[in-house]
């Protein structure tokens, strides 16, 4: 799910999104909360109509980036107080206004409010703070009042095992249509996430979509959908766009770098996107050197367009049943040339 | 004609610029011949291969921005030395360089060097200008050696009707297959600016195209057409765009204005542009505000159909033999509203 941050992925439209395969568009209620504000968002028609993009869509409940952009906040067992980072405003989000405010939204899949503490925070901090967020999701589920939108469960726990299995008995006991599980890939190594989501994924519903929060990179990617995931979100490949990485099938490559200049071939020869179909490494390494619109616009369609197509052969290969070699092997050839 | 300064319309994909119908666009020799320098683009096979535009293309010779961006240059009889924008090294165009780079560019017009003096640069000055203009214009056809391109000549001589005169008649003594008035529209009052173009513009010979360097508002290029001329440029509709302001049938809107913050019309309801049929000004104004990406693409796009659109009715009019009353009416309506 590409991710777009106040109601657009950035630099392109829904037009190009549809035509790059993409399934489910990510908006985030802390922003959209703050700018342009869900009243009139919700005056619009909701984000669909707002924005244009009638796919389905998923916001968050605005918990991440409370957590993660505000120098300072005050959690309590009502909810959490913090500071705009547009104008540092007091707000305070609560179960409830978080599921209000997605409701106002109508994106189709909304999250409940949770804690992300941070993967060090501590046995003690995480096991309180799971229980506030299982209290919380009860709460978010009970304000919950609209059919057509499905509330997702979020399992914290840091990297604790047995917080991660009490959180999830105790998010899968209040019951969600699909379950997000949170808090990895925050900094933690690759590996510890690894480990921690190979003993969490398998115990979640297997009839409901199971959704790791905040993975992007297709190595990562790959990964986690090995041990069961189905949904994930990053800005990951729309961000590195903007500071001129490009994905391809050969590893990441960064178009302000010298060789590129000169380089009249496509971007990655086996994308059959319109930017390696239509420009050459030289012009949009010219573009991204000049930081001209049109690079990041570039950049950023493909790499949405290549992380699509990842998924599309993953989900191929599965119901092949070679995933795990055939993901090995791109794997393999992706990190030894990038 | 949209100005794609450094190979782009900045924001826009040549199949856009099809899409809204541009007719020719406008590529800055200036900034081409600095980055990424003219032997690149000969490689990729010229500003056509290495843009994607295959459409006809113009370039300038680059005397303008040597003029209008260094602190400092150096005018001699050989040529023009300037400090580089980007890096201050020192370069000298020649009418001979400017000309050999634009061949290398590749476009389908080309422009001889010029000097465009400031409008109140004196009368000795301008004289001594124009003259040395036009033996710049001739070292540029001498060197001219690609059939597949057009060299245009351009006309000087401030506001002096007879310094333009005097100009002209060098000009076309020396002969192009196309003419372009050039030191208007560089801050003198609108009124001189018109008034010494409709002495100039009658004098140049009818068969050739007449390109007017330098406007691009709605007004300007309706008062402008009136006084005979056929072709023109300016950066005003797409730098407009990504600093909010949208050219409507009703006049100029700035997005950032707080009564569209909430306005879930279109953009410009007269307007068929996919920016008008698929977008609210609230969603637009949200964009803007928020400095995304998407906003300075979208309303880029509607700017530049709006302004194509423009000339196309223009035409229409010359055609069905009303458009000095269609002109004024339509002029009437922009300015009182905006």
């Amino acid at each position: 799910m590409p991710v777009g941050t106040k109601g657009t992925v950035k630099g392109l439209t829904p037009k190009e999104l549809r035509a790059a395969g993409v399934q489910v568009v990510l908006g985030n209620t802390y922003h959209l909360y703050l700018r342009p504000g869900p009243d009139l968002i919700r005056e619009a028609g909701g984000l669909h109509a707002f924005t244009g993009w009638d796919g389905p869509m998923l916001t968050d409940s605005g918990g991440y980036q409370v957590f993660s952009l505000a120098r300072t906040r005050r959690i309590s067992e009502e909810g959490v107080e913090f500071a705009s980072v547009y104008d540092g405003s007091l707000h305070t989000f609560t179960p409830e206004l978080t599921t209000k405010v997605q409701e106002d939204l109508g994106a189709d899949i909304a999250m409940v409010l949770d804690e992300c503490p941070p993967a060090n925070a501590g046995r003690e901090y995480h096991a309180d703070s799971l229980r506030r967020t299982a209290r919380w999701a009860e709460r978010s589920k009970e304000a919950h009042g609209r059919p057509d939108q499905a509330l997702f469960g979020i399992v914290q726990g840091g990297l604790y095992p047995d917080l991660r299995e009490e959180s999830l008995r105790r998010t899968v006991e209040i019951g969600f249509p699909g379950y997000a599980v949170g808090g990895l890939s925050v900094g933690e190594p690759r590996s510890e996430m690894l480990e921690t989501l190979s003993i969490t994924a398998p115990k979640l519903p297997s009839d409901k979509p199971r959704y790791f929060m905040g993975i992007g990179d297709p190595v990562g990617i790959l990964e986690v959908i090995a041990l069961g995931v189905d949904m994930f979100d990053c800005v990951l490949p729309t961000r590195l766009a903007r500071h001129g990485t490009a994905l391809t099938a050969g590893g990441r490559i960064n178009l302000k770098n010298a060789g590129y200049r000169r380089d009249l071939g496509p971007l990655d020869p086996e994308c059959s996107c319109e930017v390696c179909k239509g420009y050459s490494r030289a012009y949009l390494s010219h573009l991204v050197r000049e930081n001209e619109l049109l690079g990041h616009r570039l950049l950023t369609l493909h790499n949405v367009c290549f992380t699509v197509e990842l998924c599309r052969r993953a989900r191929a290969e599965i119901v092949a049943g070679g995933y795990d070699e055939w993901a090995r092997a791109w794997t393999a050839r992706y990190e030894r040339s990038g």
